[in-house]
Formats: structure tokens, C-alpha cells, sequence
């Protein structure tokens, strides 16, 4: 089985709120394609999640703070590594562009 | 554990072979980015994997082919879901730039 798509075009005209979309899901992963347009994640709170993460800005640039003070300036092509309940969140995304991110969750 | 990298730079100055570099490994799945320059696969024989392949081409160009005789023409932003035990093989990679790919072998 082949299954086919293209991550930089069929881009929500609307993006008010971040669009998540899952490209594929199996027993121990999910691979999904985020679009940000200066959103961040909700000011308080973390992501605390049971799963390991790696992810990658594709498009546009962002920022991620860990629990520990830590922020990294993700631009296109930086990518992550965030293991499973390690707390984060996203601070930053550019208003100027969509930002395309993907994600890799997995046990 | 927070791991960082860039997938656009770092790019080796040889790439007379492709050149494989592992991202991730875990118990249920391997993420690498493959740089090409031109490179096909092996005129005979497939790619004949045990495990799930979720691949996209991140720049440049490539083709792929299944033994169904379908063709598929990837650009920078094409992804493909290739099943285990679906054969395949690179036809073509442009001479012109490097391609990058990233590939995600799950279970």
C-alpha cells in the first residue's frame, strides 16, 4: 500500500487556530503535520507527554522552553528530540509566515 | 533529554555515496535523514523492508518506483507511506542539488 502527500501545500486558508492533521497512525507511532501562525501554547501549563517526541520545523521558526529555563529558537530544519515527560512549550511562532512543523510521537 | 540538530546544514562535502545519517533509534522505529546527489538505486533488485517506511523529500527531487510499475515524482514537500514488504526503488535523485530525504522505519 503506497499513500501519497505533499506537507508544504494544502495549507488551511484559515489558520486562527493551529492545525494539527496525522499523516500516518500505527500500533507505536503517529507522524503528524502542524501549521503555527504566532501561536504558542497556552501561558500556563506544559506539555507533559507520555510518548517521546522528535520533531522539526519544516517552514517558519519558533521557540520551545523546557521546565528548566531552557528555550531553543527552532528555524527551518531544526529539529528536536524531547523524550517522554519532559515539560515543554511553545512560546513563540512567527506572525510574519506559517510556520510547518513535523511531528513524531512514539513509544 | 532534549537532543538538537539541523537537518540543512551539516551537510557533507562528499557525497559521492548517499550518505545515512540515524536521527533516532528506539525499540519501534529509526528516523534518518539521507542525503543524495544524482544517486539511484542498484539497476536490479528492490527494497524489500520488514518494516513500514514513511518518507518525504525535504529539498530537491526524486523519483520512486514499486514493482506494480508505478512511478511516483517527488519534490521538496512529498511524502509517501510505503508498507512493509512493498518493493521499491530509487529511479532517480536530481544531479543538479542535493536531495534531502527523511525516512521514519516503524513496526
Amino acid at each position: 500500500m503506497i499513500e501519497f502527500g505533499k506537507l508544504f501545500e494544502t495549507l488551511p486558508e484559515d489558520i486562527s487556530e493551529e492545525i494539527f492533521s496525522e499523516l500516518v497512525r500505527g500500533d507505536n507511532i503517529k507522524i503528524e503535520r502542524i501549521v503555527s501562525k504566532g501561536h504558542s501554547s497556552p501561558a500556563s501549563g506544559w506539555y507533559d507527554q507520555a510518548e517521546h517526541e522528535w520533531v522539526a520545523v519544516l517552514k517558519g521558526a519558533a521557540k520551545i522552553a523546557f521546565e528548566n529555563g531552557e528555550e531553543i529558537h527552532l528555524t527551518a530544519g531544526s529539529y528536536l528530540t524531547i523524550s517522554a515527560h519532559t515539560k515543554h512549550k511553545v512560546t513563540w511562532t512567527t506572525p510574519d509566515m506559517e510556520t510547518i512543523w513535523l511531528a513524531v510521537h512514539y513509544k
